[in-house]
């Protein structure tokens, strides 16, 4: 089987393609600026140069026929034509309080996740308009729906319901819904491997952590809070989204500045977070060089974003009675060891040995590292995020008639002897050139 | 000394009038209905039937005069004239960045709190209004403001700072400020004094839990952190406001309702809370009962308003690297062990043994209790609150001219022999008639 897994946003498409048989990806790439004259495709695929075309796009079927041209390109393609492509798995980021798996879309769930439209506005429509286009263009195979909610739809209620007017939740599906729930699955799996354990006696806090952010509480091996609330933009701060504050402060701030709610929604999701706090910069790495050479604001950022995370961390220990394990995980969770450490430091009374060595030698997306020390009764992990493989083995098993809820399916990427994306061959490499790694590693390759 | 503390809310006056000398409270009572023609006062004092009056009060001028006629009254009164009053304490719920504790109000101070009155709209006009008309009835004493704010201004940048743009903090003072301040600092100090420990090396998590709630970490004996911000709407889950939630509900209910954001300010600051999920009920005790009697959205609110303060306990011990103990005070705190057990249990990670016998046995309002069992690594405490004292102390300390913050001052309630407000007599009755009160109280009165 090869299976196309896209991921419309509003203006680009990211596609990966990957051979099941293989268990590889063939190719990864994107197209930006969907919508205007100035589209770009960028292909990377194994053992080729990356590839570029500019091209007009002024829709997402154009984008998607770019993508297509791309993979099968003489030169520069992986597959000879379309029709070798025997799925789609398509992202759809809000699937609401109906869908707590991936599913086959048909024209009625089409309809539902268009009726979503307006709890993820930034997000739905384009997913929707995707699944369009790639039906126009590969009508006669399956299309898939991966939800980033799905995986959140185990929390009780008393984890999801706010606070607020009841009605609000029984008109308007008012309720706490989270995000990255593909990542946070992945993780949850991958760390009982890590443990030993049954994964449905694990206690988890995992932090995914990149541009956006938000953090699950894990009991007994399935989602039981998370800090994403309706929208992406409750919880942790994250590059531009401010996460928790006063939501007074709303109403402060429109009769300060006399903003009207469009213009404060703009402030507190596209001119907050990292971005507020520093008045410059979205990007850590950014930020901890402006830091370290002195920048108080830049500092304040690392100080407030780590502070925000461990509070959660301990936050999520309360909620499932203590945890197993702290997972790292995307982005600034993989390759930000100042925040690991400033988050792990402190937890002795949970029963964390935060092992500062193993920590600052954990920087390789190819394997997965422990963190903690020998005998920390609370282990803390960082692992590589991989959603792609969890569209990839829904999209399989849904194909073949096996897929189930995760509670009754078990991914292949649970096997103990599992590799990361199978990149033994890279990772060798990658501790040729940066021995310290291996300090950290756990499920070494074999050959290293 | 005999000092006056005056509360003025919009439409009340609360007081209470303390004898320094006898260390015990003459009267205490409150003005209702102020605005109105039908306004009533209410008094008790010790040894005399409850005393009701109404009169049309259209100020708070008038309600402070009724007061004084009432204080002063030939058969109901406790002093023979507004003469032997030596100064007043004032509440001011707002007090800024400026003031780190309590002060003498002088014009330019009086001034700063009226400047502050658009972060505290609903209390510090009404507030300053108080002072304003207790210095016209009482010109030639000393008045002085006890803030709610003071105590927290210890908290560090990264705990108050919010991730929005940075100059909404320079221009406009958008911060946590924090509140329930001297609730807080009466309960950092009895912790201790039940630790036996040096007060600044206790790392504590102080529960406030009333109508209004919210929760402290304090860390080496001083505020790190809190859950109110702002403004008292941040945080916890409270009688009508929310508490935390997702700030993007916002836009989408002005929407949905086509509401506009003083109907917005509304729905979360006085639909919300217990009485938007319950749909009727603020009262806690009303709640347990119809929850009791199988209501499911009673039984959802116990649940949601527990598992929050549970999940801000956990999130507190992270911020401070690991509790002494966990503080439970004020109404609900003091008299709800169903809520102290839900929040208790399943601690054991961070080391709380929770003791159930005793925490269905601590209810009584004249003694402090200890709810964890013998041996519990981490404390958990009832503590009768008693904001009152502090006023008083300040108020002594400020006339005596040897007041100073907190971190350069002893109170007189922090003596290991001190009572909480010399109620030993009334804690003796109470023990006859509920003997099971004994199993949770610690520093019997003398004669138990």
């Amino acid at each position: 089987m090869i299976i196309l897994c896209l991921n419309c946003g509003s203006s680009s498409v990211k596609y990966t393609i990957f051979d099941w048989e293989q268990k590889r990806d063939l190719a990864a790439g994107m197209v930006e600026r969907v919508g205007t004259e100035d589209s770009i495709i960028i292909q990377k695929a194994g053992g080729k140069e990356d590839f570029e075309l500019k091209r007009p796009c002024h829709n997402h079927r154009e984008a998607i026929k770019l993508i297509m041209d791309t993979l099968t390109d003489k030169e520069n393609g992986v597959i000879e034509s379309s029709e070798v492509i025997t799925s789609v798995g398509h992202r759809i980021v809000h699937g609401g309080e109906k869908f707590n798996k991936s599913v086959v879309i048909t024209p009625q769930i089409l309809q539902e996740f268009k009726d979503l439209a307006d709890m993820a506005p930034l997000h739905n429509p384009a997913n929707v308009m995707g699944v369009e286009a790639a039906q126009e263009i590969m009508p006669d195979i399956k299309h898939m729906a991966i939800m980033d909610t799905a995986w959140h739809q185990t929390m009780p209620e008393t984890s999801f319901m706010y606070a607020l007017p009841y009605e609000w939740y029984t008109k308007y599906g008012i309720r706490k819904y989270g995000f990255h729930g593909t990542s946070f699955l992945y993780n949850a799996k991958r760390a009982a491997v890590l443990l030993g354990k049954d994964p449905f006696k694990c206690n988890l806090a995992i932090c995914h952590i990149g541009n956006g952010a938000s953090i699950n509480a894990v009991k007994d091996g399935v989602s039981f809070d998370t800090s994403m609330g309706l929208t992406p933009q409750e919880g942790l701060i994250m590059g531009t989204r401010a996460g928790d504050f006063d939501a007074s402060i709303m109403f402060h701030m429109m009769k300060k500045e006399n903003l009207d709610p469009d213009g404060i929604y703009d402030a507190i999701n596209k001119h907050s977070g990292v971005l507020g706090i520093t008045g410059k910069y979205t990007d850590r790495r950014d930020i901890e060089i402006a830091a370290g050479k002195g920048d108080a604001r830049c500092q304040l950022s690392i100080d407030m974003e780590s502070y925000r995370l461990k509070k959660y961390v301990g936050s999520y220990a309360a909620a499932v009675d203590g945890l197993d394990a702290i997972v790292f995980t995307a982005g600034v969770g993989e390759r930000g060891p100042i925040m690991r450490e400033k988050v792990l430091r402190g937890l002795e009374y949970m029963g964390v040995k935060y092992d500062h060595e193993r920590n600052y030698a954990a920087m390789t997306k190819n394997a997965e590292s422990e963190i903690s020390a020998p005998g920390s009764k609370v282990k803390a992990f960082v692992i590589p995020t991989d959603e792609e493989i969890v569209f990839v083995e829904d999209v399989v098993a849904l194909e073949e008639g096996t897929y189930d809820i995760h509670t009754n399916f078990k991914y292949r990427f649970q096997d103990k002897n599992y590799r990361n994306k199978l990149r033994d061959e890279a990772f060798i490499k990658e501790v040729k050139r940066k021995p310290q790694l291996l300090k950290a590693v756990i499920n070494l390759p074999k050959g290293v």
